[in-house]
């Protein structure tokens, strides 16, 4: 499926006018290639050296002065002979520039064909190269943090230390079933039963951290609902107002894709529905008001259940009906009830849960409450979990591998107990194995290969 | 205004997620302040070497693993110590390392402050330094190619040549007026003439170019216009087809901004309201039409006068009555009329101009003569001028300062017709060198350099 042989070049800096763009060539041609159109030899360039010269075309005429940097094989992210050639950041010149490199050779890089090199050759595992990713994408510390963590093996380290321990487990097996004519037993059972038993704790807690892993690095979607003039949109100014203030300090950047989020102790909350909320006119009929209300909530992770303080006080009953439903109609979401207004009623008064569910008094307009707001949503993801002490999976492919590799010490572990032949019991743990050496790739396929990569972008 | 004493830093790439992202950071401290937040030293790293290593908060925890190019001052683009971190493209890391450079010592730059350094630093004049954005703005082979001229310097030594002229000049004059009181005339009058007069001619040819200029750097505004059902939408299809075809081939580059742009010959063309011609349907009232036409051509440089062959044949008055009042209207307009269609009718029977307007027989369907109207388009704005030996100035500021030169020049030159004495005439010919000088910016104010480098994107 890939082939790689030939010499790749894509333009690796964001699709774009900028100030400068950068160029990725890699392959064994790597340096021959660049030569033939750049004004300076490359012969006996160090590893890790930039030079100032022309990108010449076969009629002589400039394209452009730009800054080439040498790496040489083995020494490059891909592994193979790399160049990166800095231009000036012209769509002009970028289209150019990759015309004059496939002139001469080269091939358009496939989506992440650069790091599925570095993968082939053994500089990365798979669960690695896929934190690649991860990390380009990455909008908030958190997830940036476990991206981080993945990319340097620290996930991989823990799969290793894994299969080592499933390997000893295997051997014992097999050790027993080679001598099983001999009705000879040689792992004691106990032993292993409690070591199967450790692995699969340890395979829970890893599968149990993807709900985590995943809001992280996703973002949690939240939802503000309430009836009109409870200060939706009051609420949501309050939360947002902050944030963009922050992000515009950083010029040159662009902030579009962070618009409605939240980013609460690195970790990302994204507001749901925020245009509704804009735009809704506070005089709609309630009906539609409330459906739509069910709607946001059903999309969202979290809900925010805003009430007029004064008006709950006036009529807890209607309030507390509807936080039931809501509540036994969305089990599974995390809701908090807001009494928002506190300063026009006697605080005193207002409950610190309402059928259940945590109720927090603030005043939006007055920005009362609004920190222990933020502070509520970080708990209610991260539920006294130490993200620096854990392990957090946050890729739907390595949770799916790990599920079925959990069923299968699953049935290791029924086998052992009701004493089936270390045979049947050394075929699942041979399977558990090939599923987590499916996270690392020490078992791939080109299938599996071409599904991770092509979610890539081009140029990495 | 501008500080140089201090260390600047920017996003250099373009703006949004990329594999990859430069940030640039120049300035006395930049190795210093690149120190406090990299694995490695730098102290001993030679100029133009890469270095891999992690990027650490202050915390200890890593934002990147980066490579990181170290330019020594006087071997850099601004001449001053340079760093360049190549991180992963993630808007988080490009915002967290920039946060980072700031907490550090570093200021963000401001549009154009790399590129002004330079020039404050003596590593190109003003001119050359303007041709960096150009270059960066370019869009078509023509533009490049002026933009990478004048940065290469080749405008900016004409310029000086042009200066040495009139420093010998004036002081042949001033020596003259040396001697003023004995009467005595050194400079020989007729030769002072025939070299005011050489200039003034040199001067007027970089003037006259800079029509072409503008038209190269900011494309060549071109309108069709014509009856309904004559084939305006065919014809734009016909000419846009086989470019968007050539443009897709180079993935991984935006190809938004050149979608109903012509690049012929390396010059580039826009159709303008091309969404006009697209949705009108063809049974709008006949006034709206005309009047429309008008207001297209008045915006264009270029005007496709469409009709469909067939009615032409039926009605020439008609249709020439109205070209002759187009021509009349719009006389500084270059006008082409096009007999489309020409296959349902009898070629021989179409003449080669109406009212005076070139005329050319075409089919956009069955793609007759599209070769021959793109060669007559370009010819339309090249006019026979060379471009490969003239210069051609494309910069308003540059013309307006050519404007001012060359009044000052031409009373200089009336000066000596009508004999005055020699310090009007040096008063004269030092007006016209400081104008000269302001383009390459021997002569500068704050002002002037506030206003150039604003238009700068931010990284430059």
């Amino acid at each position: 499926m890939f082939n790689t042989q030939d010499t790749i070049c894509a333009l690796s800096t964001a699709a774009g006018p900028g100030a400068i763009a950068v160029i990725r060539i890699s392959g064994t041609k790597a340096f021959e290639i660049t030569e033939r159109i750049f004004s300076k030899t490359l012969a006996g360039a160090d590893s890790h050296t930039a030079h100032f010269g022309r990108i010449v075309r076969s009629d002589k005429s400039i394209l452009d002065e730009v800054l080439l940097t040498v790496l040489h094989a083995g020494k490059s992210f891909t592994g193979e002979e790399t160049v990166e050639i800095a231009c000036h950041g012209s769509q002009y010149i970028q289209q150019e520039l990759l015309k004059l490199l496939l002139q001469n050779g080269c091939r358009m890089a496939e989506a992440g064909e650069f790091t599925m090199r570095a993968f082939m050759n053994g500089k990365m595992d798979l669960s690695q190269a896929e934190a690649v990713a991860d990390l380009i994408a990455s909008e908030s510390r958190k997830a940036h943090e476990i991206a981080m963590n993945q990319m340097r093996g620290k996930f991989s380290g823990e799969l290793k230390d894994l299969r080592e321990k499933l390997i000893h487990f295997a051997s014992l097996v097999e050790l027993e079933l080679d001598f099983a004519e001999e009705d000879v037993e040689f792992a004691d059972r106990r032993e292993l039963k409690a070591l199967v038993s450790e692995v699969i704790v340890y395979l829970e807690s890893l599968i149990s951290s993807f709900e985590l892993g995943n809001a992280i690095k996703n973002g949690v979607p939240v939802a503000i609902v309430g009836s009109p003039n409870t200060g939706k949109s009051t609420l949501l100014n309050q939360l947002l107002g902050e944030e963009r203030a922050i992000v515009s300090n950083i010029a040159g950047t662009t902030r579009d894709t962070i618009e409605e989020a939240l980013n609460i102790d690195g970790i990302l909350f994204r507001l749901i529905d925020t245009a509704g909320i804009r735009e809704a006119t506070e005089d709609k009929i309630e009906a539609i008001g409330i459906e739509r209300s069910y709607e946001k909530i059903r999309q969202a992770q979290i809900a925010l259940l805003l009430v007029d303080s004064l008006s709950y006080l006036e009529d807890k009953g209607g309030f507390e009906l509807w936080a039931m439903e809501v509540k036994s109609q969305y089990p599974d979401k995390k809701l908090l009830v807001l009494f928002n207004k506190v300063d026009t009623v006697d605080p005193a008064l207002l409950p610190q849960t309402v059928q259940g569910i945590p109720a927090l008094a603030i005043s939006a307009k007055h920005n009362t409450g609004i920190t222990e707001l933020k502070s509520r949503l970080v708990d209610l993801i991260l539920q006294n979990k130490d993200l620096e002490q854990s392990t957090i999976v946050s890729n739907a492919r390595h949770i799916e591998a790990l599920e079925k590799a959990l069923i299968s010490l699953n049935q290791a572990k029924t086998g052992l107990e009701i004493n089936v032949t270390g045979d049947f019991v050394a075929m699942d743990i041979r399977q558990a194995m090939f599923h987590i050496g499916s996270i690392t790739g020490d078992i791939s396929t080109d299938d599996l290969l071409g599904n991770i990569f092509s979610k890539f972008c081009i140029g990495k």
